[in-house]
């Protein structure tokens, strides 16, 4: 498959992605569909009409692709979305001339990703975030717990999961202003105030929910794929001072709910499907409901690097994989609605933290430095426990198929200081 | 004040109250703002004109009030609010014939509350919960993980919070099914699955953020009245069993996100002054930022009535007050701002359970029966430990003026089966 659009061999987003997202430009500041197509953006508001010659089951292309979210597309469900990609395809070929052939309408539909903004993809009703790497898990319940107590009992049972913020999901790019909040100065003292003192970044994907199920029904784990709509990267923030003292025993709260990072371009599960592979052997085996005997992890390969105040250049600091992860997107989803919990278009599901084995595949600085404990040293002398202001932090990833990469660019954000 | 509409004494809707809802009725199937006044609703978008004419700072009242939620009304700010609230109080009053001799327009604003369908008054983007009784606290601490552990250092120094499921709350008078999901059978054995067989109610109000603040800002303690728009009664339903085997270390998740109820007028602050008292002491004194020196609290008298299935009445299982709450509805919004986390017009905070000091004023069945300990006994030997599927739970709340009452009506839910 070729397109005639010109890809370079490391881009992100062949013809094989085609990743959904919603842009805006300087001449037309309306957010708006798009699809990433190499360093282009084909605006999907510009070629409605060839939509209402091909894909005819798509009622009112206009109406759903001038909209500043993918909601009413992802509220379409799977059939729509898999007719619309193969159409994107078709059009994109290089062996199609309908497109490749109208100057005048290429003019009008390719947007140089350079040129223009991108905005959240979706407007996010309730967004969840799962703990679901074993490794991730175990590192922090030694470090927060002792390791006696690292792993919860329920933890080999079910993808144990909290309610996160969405109010504060932005979009790579977004500053975020260090937060500020109590925390003990030492053991036994009483909590002071002031900015945190060990912010962090966590690696993360995420899916977004593209059909939901009604109140009290749910979701069966043959049927959880049709109800993904794509992945995205996700850096879940997070003030580890604040977040030790308060979350015993409700959960994270401010420590992680003063911003929430995501990549703008989702791709699509059809897009992955080349690479799903059998995840970690699930031992003790989950309860019937959670249960597949089908390959569900992807084998994405994701990568974090910093760039501290001062430097010229980003450091990698770890690379790790989605397969690692214990639980499948799809157990995620299907115990989230076990319990008749509704979904909506749009809602958005963290796998949590995603760290491998190895130390150099760990997805946080709390793991890569242990606490503080250790530090990372980058050049010039510059030592890093936790992010210092003006940092940045640059998440990316990818698939690798054969001669191309299935991508989901960047999902990057710098530290400002706290507000006084 | 006396309105020109019939009050009856024990009214919880007199033109001292004006809680804004939404609405709609079999005529106008369109959901739109409208005021409770007695056992009628003024349909604020029949008497745009006379907005219009009296309260010039609205902009385009009828595209404010024709909104299927009040986030647009909410987003004006306080000044407005109240601008709104003298209208009406004024345009209600006795002594103004302009709306009282008007038998045309009469006509067309007044609904009888008994023939209209009350909806969600606002349109939920974040949902938090906070856990402010002690008394609630320590008593589910004890049971939960014993009387050594049962207030968390924590708890004393801020008003823990987490994060809930906006998707599945729904407005008084909705069914809730109940939900399945994994328990412990018995202590050391593997989890089970299957309907909760502790499915409880929690006694709480919420406030409605009516202006929010900017990502990194926080609200400062002085200014947190402003951004309060108003209050109901919530029913946070909670499946005890699923609650306790999941919660650990992530907060709740699946025992709560089923479903939560809210009442559907919203009572303005404005309408709550005169009932404001100062709360318990707060010892040790919380950090500056959440410290205020007035009176906070509100004295609003609370009930929970239950009709057990194949009942023909309901008892009152228990009577609370929102001025035992130990944290003030402003160090709740005041805390969770600090970090800079953004609320957004129409998001909502539940106070947590509200129980007092005494037996009869526990606001939950896990504290009533003490975890199943203790049965609550019904008319013809009915029994209940938890809450079973057709049975009924009413919460209702007022407050007690001079020859009036500032009421919230009803929150009411029943639970139906689980689905298989
Ligand atoms: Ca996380
Ligand atoms: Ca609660
Ligand atoms: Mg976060
Ligand atoms: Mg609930
Ligand atoms: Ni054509």
């Amino acid at each position: 498959m070729k397109s005639f659009i010109q890809i370079s061999f490391d881009s992100h987003f062949p013809i094989q992605n085609l990743p959904f997202g919603i842009f805006s430009t300087q001449q037309n500041p309306t957010p708006r569909v798009g699809v990433a197509i190499g360093d282009q953006i084909l605006d999907l508001t510009a070629i409605t009409v060839l939509f209402e010659h091909h894909v005819s089951e798509l009622k009112s292309p206009s109406n759903v692709f001038s909209q500043s979210s993918l909601n009413s597309f992802m509220s379409l469900g799977k059939p729509l979305w898999q007719a619309t990609r193969r159409f994107l395809q078709n059009i994109l070929s290089n062996d199609n001339p309908e497109l490749r052939d109208n100057d005048q309408l290429r003019q009008k539909a390719f947007v140089a990703q350079k040129s223009a903004k991108m905005h959240l993809p979706a407007q996010i009703g309730d967004y969840t975030d799962f703990y679901a790497s074993k490794e991730h898990a175990t590192n922090v319940g030694e470090m927060f717990r002792g390791k006696d107590n690292a792993l919860m009992p329920n933890w080999v049972h079910l993808p144990v999961g909290y309610h996160g913020r969405s109010s504060s999901i932005v979009v790579s790019g977004t500053d975020i202003v260090r937060p500020c909040g109590q925390r003990l100065p030492a053991k036994d003292h009483p909590p002071i105030f002031g900015p945190s003192a060990k912010l962090d970044f966590e690696l993360e994907m995420a899916f977004f929910v593209g059909s939901g199920n009604k109140p009290g029904e749910r979701i069966p784990i043959d049927q959880a794929n049709k109800h993904i709509f794509g992945l995205v990267l996700m850096n879940d923030w997070s003030a580890r001072d604040i977040q030790a003292w308060e979350y015993v025993p409700l959960g994270p709260f401010l420590g992680k709910n003063f911003g929430t990072t995501i990549s703008p371009w989702v791709v699509t599960l059809d897009a992955l499907e080349p690479f799903l592979v059998n995840g970690p052997t699930q031992d003790p085996a989950p309860l019937s409901y959670l249960n597949h005997d089908v390959p569900s992890a992807y084998n994405i390969q994701l990568e974090v690097k910093m760039k501290p105040n001062k430097s010229d250049f980003f450091k990698t600091l770890t690379r790790s994989n989605l397969k690692y992860m214990y639980w499948s997107l799809k157990q995620q989803l299907v115990h989230h609605t076990v319990n008749g919990c509704n979904m909506r278009p749009g809602d958005l599901c963290g796998t949590g933290t995603i760290s491998g084995s190895t130390e150099d595949s760990r997805g946080s600085l709390l793991e890569i430095t242990w606490n503080g404990q250790n530090e990372i040293d980058f050049e010039n002398g510059i030592k890093r426990k936790f992010i210092e202001d003006k940092d940045e932090i640059v998440l990316t990833g990818y698939c690798q198929g054969d001669g191309y990469l299935i991508g989901f660019g960047e999902c990057s954000g710098k530290i400002l200081p706290a507000l006084q």
